[in-house]
C-alpha cells in the first residue's frame, strides 16, 4: 500500500524491562501500545524501534523511509548517540514529522530542534491531570471533546523553557495547581514537530482511548508535505525586470 | 458523493458584465474560471454564488452546507449587505473555512474578521510579481516550485493593516519596489482563513496554473475541522479533586 | 510633566454605586483603586472616565491624549455607545494601548478589535486562582515572581474565543478544575492591547500588589510608539532599478 | 552610570584587517563604526570585543555583565571555540539580549538557538535594498520612516530557513528580484533575539543613519528584562485546595 503515511515508533523501552508493574501495563512496551493503536486505524504504515538496537533501531533506510517519527525517552537520554541525533534533526528539516512525548521534551532531539532547555518543573503524584482543548479548529483536536482528563499522571508545570509553539492546542491543568502547555505545534524548516505531554510510564495513559486519539490526529497533522526544493546559495537575478 | 468538501466560490461578478476585456479574460466571470479549476480537482463539489443574485447567492442553505467560501468583492464592497456579512461572519467562526482573493482584503467579512482597516499600497502598473513560499513545509504550498511569477499585476505593498498572521506562507516582490505579505492564514474560533493576494480582475491571472494550484490548496486547508462541541458560559467545577 | 505617558482609566462605575458591598470594597469604583496605584508610580500622568458621564467621559480631547487607555465593563457593555467604540477602536489602531481588565473581554471596543466573540466559561464560587508566568522574560512580569495567588475570584474557563495571541505571558490555574490565558498580548495595526483576566467587583482583586503591578508594566508596555507614518493608497515605483 | 544599558559589540574583525578596500570604509572595523554611533546615544555603556583576542574578547566577565551583544561574523565562524558558543548561548537564555547582523545568520550561536540551518539565497551584485517596516508600531522602528533604502548591498534572498519568528518587523525588496525576512525578533527563555539582515562588508551600511539607529533600537528592545527567578525541577503542591 505506497499511499500509507509510514510512521515509526521509538521507545527507550528500558522502564518496561526493569520494573515489573510498568511492564504489565505495557507487556511489549510502550511503543508497542502505541503502534498498535496506530495500525489499527488503517491509514498508517507503522514500525518501532527501539534504544537497544543497532543503531537505536534507525539504522539502514528506516529514517529515510519514515514519514512520521515519534520519540519516547526518560532515564537514557544520555545514551543516544550524536550521530542518530543530528539524522533525526536533519530529517526533520528536511520534512519528516516528529512527535515527542512526555519525558522526551528532554531527549537530545527535541533540545537541538528548540535551542533553548525545555526544562520544566514535575512532582510524581499521581494526581489528575485535565487537558483542556484551547484551539478546537485545529486537526490536532478533530473527533474530541473539550477536555480529556487522566486519573492519574505525573505533573509537569510551567515555566517550559520552549521558543513559543507556532500553535497552542492543549493547557493541562493538574490538581496540585499547575499549568501546562501540553499540546504545542512547530515548525522548522519543512518539518512539523508536535510535543505531546501525557505518557508517564508508571501509568496506563497509552490506554486512554483520547490520548490515543491525538497522537494519532497529531501523526496525520505532521505528515511531510511535497513543497518546494529549496535552493540555498548562490543564486542569480531576474534578467529583466519588466517595468525598466 | 457525501465526502466532497463543499466550496462556493463568490464573486462580485460586475467588472466582467461592464468591462468587455475583462470579459474577454473572463466570459462567465472570475468565479466560473476558478470553479472550473476546483471542480476538475476531482475531490471538492463547486458551486458560484454572486452579488446580484438574491441574497447575493448566500441564502437558504448555502453558506450552512458551504465547507470553504472563496471571496473576491472590489468596487461594490458596501453593497453586501451587513445581515449577509454577519452570517458569513458567524459560519466562518463556527468553522467554514473562508479564502480572501485580492481586493477582498476591503471586503466587509475580512475587515470585520480581522479589527483592523486592511489598507495596503497599491498600484495599476501591469508590472511582474514574484511570490516567494518562505514556509515550503505548509500544505498551502504543496506541489509548487520556490516562487510563482505573474508577468503583469497590479502591486499591493507594505504597509498591509492586518494582525499578525497565525502562518506567513507567501511575500511577493514587485518590479516597483514593493513586498507585500501575499499569503497569510488566520484562525478565528474554529474557522481557517487564507488572504491570497493575486488576481486583479484586468490580467489573466485566475488562468496562471500556480495561481489556481495554492487556491485549491488552500481550500483543503482551510477544510471545515469536526473538533469539539465547545461550551460557553456558566459552567460546573470538577466535583471531586483527587489530591484533596 | 510633558514626558509623562498619559493614562485614563475607563470603568462602567455601576456595580460600586448599586452593591453596598462592593462600594466597600472600592468606595470611590475600581478606576480609583486602579488609578491611585498608577499614580503613585510617579511616571504616569492619570485620570479616569466612567459610564454615565457625557460621551462616557472620553469625549473632546480625551482620547486624542490618551497614550493607553485601561477599560473595564461588564452589566452594561450595550450602553456604551457605538461612536464613542469607533473612536476607541481608531484610537488603538492609531498607536494608543489599551489594556482589558476582567470582564471586559465582552466590551465592545475589545470584540470589534478581536473580530471574534470573546467567549468563554464562567463561575462565581469564590474560588482560588492562581496566575502562571508562562513568559518570564516578557516585559509585564517585570518584578514579579513565577506565580501570582488571588484567594478568591470568579473562574474563567477556556475555550477562550480570542486570535491566537501575538504573545501569551500569563496563564490561570483555577481549583475547580480549569485554565485560562489570562495574559495576552495583541498588536492591531500601531495600537498594543494587553488582555489580563482578574478583577471580579466582588473581591478586592484591584487591591492585589502583584495585580497592580500587572496592569503598570502593561500600561508601559503598550505605551505609544512615534513610528513611521504609513501612507495607504495609490504608491508611485522606484523611479530607476539599479540593475536595469 | 550605574543605569546605562551595558552593550558589547563583537565583530570577527578579519576582512577590515585583510582587505584595503573594507579597510578604508570602517579603519577600526565595523565594530568600532557601531559601537561609536551607539555611545554616542548617551544611554548605553559600550564596549566590543574581536575573534583574535583571548577568548573571542569574551571571557571573565564580559558576558556575565553585557546585557545586549551585537555579533558580526562571516568567513571565520567555525574558529568561534565551542565553550564560547555554549556560554554566548546560556546567557541568551538567562536574558542577555542578542543582535544579530547580516552573515551572523551562520553564526554558531544563532544556529544553536534557532535549531535550523539558518541557510538561505544570496548574490554579490552591489544592488538596491530597500527594507519595508512592516510592524509599524514596534520599538524596533521606532523614529524610523516607511523604509530605508541602502544603494548597494550583498542580496539574502528567501528561503530563509528560521523558526517563524515571533514578530517579523522588516522585510527586504532587492532590484534583482527577491524578498527576504530581514528584522526578525525572537524569544528564546529569558533573552531577546534580533536580526537584522543589512551590513556586508565592502559597503558603508554600518554608516547608514537608518541602519544604525534600528540597531540601537534593537538593543533598547533586547535589554534585560528583571522577570521571576524561574524554578526547574521537582515542585510540591499546593497545600490546600480552598474548594475541597
Amino acid at each position: 500500500m505506497p499511499d500509507q503515511l509510514r510512521v515509526t515508533v521509538w521507545n527507550e523501552g528500558r522502564h518496561e524491562k526493569k520494573n515489573a508493574q510498568i511492564a504489565k501495563l505495557y507487556p511489549d512496551g510502550m511503543h508497542a501500545a502505541i503502534a498498535a493503536y496506530l495500525q489499527a486505524c488503517g491509514d498508517l504504515d507503522v514500525r518501532t524501534a527501539t534504544l537497544d538496537e543497532p543503531d537505536h533501531g534507525l539504522g539502514g533506510d528506516v529514517l529515510p523511509t519514515t514519514g512520521v517519527l515519534i520519540w519516547w525517552g526518560h532515564m537514557a537520554h544520555h545514551e543516544v548517540k550524536d550521530a542518530i541525533v543530528d539524522k533525526v534533526c536533519a530529517r526533520v528539516l528536511d520534512g519528516m514529522g516528529l512527535v515527542v512525548l512526555h519525558s522526551g521534551h528532554y531527549s537530545k532531539p527535541f533540545r537541538k530542534l528548540m535551542g533553548t532547555s525545555c526544562s520544566l518543573k514535575w512532582r510524581e503524584a499521581g494526581e489528575k491531570e485535565r487537558l483542556w482543548v484551547v484551539e478546537p479548529g485545529h486537526p490536532i483536536v478533530q473527533g474530541l471533546g473539550e477536555y480529556i482528563d487522566i486519573p492519574h499522571e505525573e505533573m509537569y508545570g510551567e515555566r517550559f523553557d520552549i521558543p513559543e509553539p507556532d500553535a497552542l492546542v492543549l493547557i493541562s491543568w493538574f490538581a496540585g495547581g499547575e499549568v501546562f502547555r501540553s499540546g504545542c505545534c512547530f515548525r522548522r524548516n519543512k518539518g512539523k514537530i508536535f510535543y505531546f505531554r501525557p505518557g508517564h510510564e508508571s501509568y496506563p495513559t497509552y490506554h486512554h482511548q483520547g490520548v490515543l486519539k491525538i497522537i494519532a490526529n497529531a501523526v496525520r497533522w505532521a505528515a511531510p508535505v511535497p513543497g518546494p526544493d529549496v535552493f540555498f546559495g548562490n543564486f542569480k537575478p531576474l534578467e529583466k525586470l519588466e517595468t525598466a
